[in-house]
């Protein structure tokens, strides 16, 4: 059975606004680099107040921090502009007429109705696939050659595709990233960003050859053992995540499967990939 | 560690065209009703053969089997009919302008791109999030009262909305389907189905009161004892998978976390929910 873990980020007295656990006696760890886990309760969320926990995300605006290449980065940023809740969608794409932006009739949210057919185009979060690599008991990286976050460090990952699994997509991203070819063992971590829209899928994987080299979005792939990883120039604080989790794992044995929710700190600035609480962590 | 596990359908002498594995002693076991896991191994997926294994999915065109509600589910099937892997998205979001479909300079993946503004609309599979609610050793279900399989029976579950985490989203449909409260425990599936670009993830929870009562898009809620769960008339082959892995975890003692690829079986019906490959299915 896996358990259900809250951690909360280390700046203190910060209660997480998106969930609020009913339970009198939570408990809360801090994480910083590496996680300490130290409460072990279920994820208790009564559905009727969901809505009032939304509501504290409201007023944010935020871009995208994951695209795949410069000429896309332009399209997945302006697309995915959060205003309350639902990204800014400006035309129909079934007749080509302009969207208005209200609550339909029959629903709860904001959605983007067209003027000219009353279609409405629903927007989903999208997933990220990625691969966490492990050879000779270090860790394979990219360097990012493109924008979001030029020159900072990642696992390879990126968007999944229509008519792809999760893991054909994890391992194409890693031959896209890293021009090598690997099989996926797990499905190590699912970590949801809800204030961008994204969730990552991280498999554990192991290189088939030892071959690889930066491909045309990376300008260095390097294997780095678990005391030289680059925590001060990680790109996306679901790398920074995904990582700390799995030196937790490999110091007490071996990896488990994790899921969990990282919440940015209101008031802290998105760039910041530190500024997260991860919660509601459920390890296997 | 996550054991690798290959399940092939009932099929005698199919083989997955999704997923060409190279190891010479590949062995598969046979899925019905209830799965039989005999073999154990990694995925093995050269990152080279992507491209020829897809190509196999490329003349399917098969709508959603999923959608919200009536109302929506016009927009739902219109917009995921998948047409050489990409969904048809005829006007672009941003402008309004007609697209067309084409590969783009630098890419490899037919898309839908702008012939006015020349953006490219990307799309991306759905995520689908619900419950499997044990209460007193049963398990709540419904029988959905809107089209796809109206009057088919099925877990609590719905499209996850930008905003939310997929427990929160599954928390959310079950409390729209069901009038249940329910505090999730434990991530249990994740389901990709590549042909209609979803994956299903389906979170084990316990009802926090013992009361529900049928939501607007269902016509009757049922806790089901596991041996008279209604299989001869269930609505998705998601929710087949799932109440069949999860009976066989009760059955050896306590449910896993599973990841597995639903794949429809070629020449079979769409609608058919029994026709499909479960591929690589990996559980902790």
């Amino acid at each position: 059975m896996l358990k259900a873990i809250q951690i909360v980020g280390s700046s203190s007295g910060f209660a997480s606004c998106r969930f609020r656990k009913p339970q009198p006696n939570s408990a809360f760890s801090l994480i910083s680099r590496k996680p300490i886990l130290t409460t072990s309760e279920t994820l208790l969320l009564p559905a009727s107040q969901l809505h009032s926990h939304k509501s504290c995300f409201r007023d944010f605006r935020m871009s995208s921090t994951h695209s795949k290449s410069s000429s896309s980065s332009s399209v997945a940023v302006q697309s995915t502009i959060l205003q309350g809740n639902i990204r800014k969608i400006n035309f129909c794409q079934f007749c080509g007429g302009p969207n208005k932006h209200e609550i339909p009739d029959g629903e709860e949210k904001v959605r983007a109705i067209c003027t000219r057919c009353g279609k409405i185009t629903y927007e989903n979060p999208k997933m990220v696939v990625g691969c966490l690599i492990e050879h000779d008991k270090k860790i394979l990286m990219c360097r990012r050659k493109i924008h979001p976050s030029y020159g900072l460090w990642t696992l390879p990952a990126g968007y999944m595709e229509i008519g792809e699994s999760a893991a054909e997509g994890a391992i194409r991203e890693t031959w896209e990233e890293a021009n090598a070819e690997v099989e996926v063992q797990s499905l190590f971590a699912q970590l949801d960003i809800p204030l961008i829209g994204q969730t990552y899928m991280i498999f554990l994987a192991k290189l088939k050859n030892p071959h690889f080299s930066p491909g045309p979005e990376s300008s260095e792939c390097q294997l780095f053992e678990l005391d030289d990883i680059p925590f001060d120039s990680l790109a996306f604080s679901s790398m920074l995540v995904s990582l700390n989790l799995y030196i937790e794992d490999i110091k007490v044995g071996r990896p488990k499967f994790h899921y969990g929710v990282i919440n940015k700190r209101p008031g802290t600035s998105p760039s910041d990939i530190h500024a997260y609480t991860l919660d509601f962590h459920m390890q296997s």
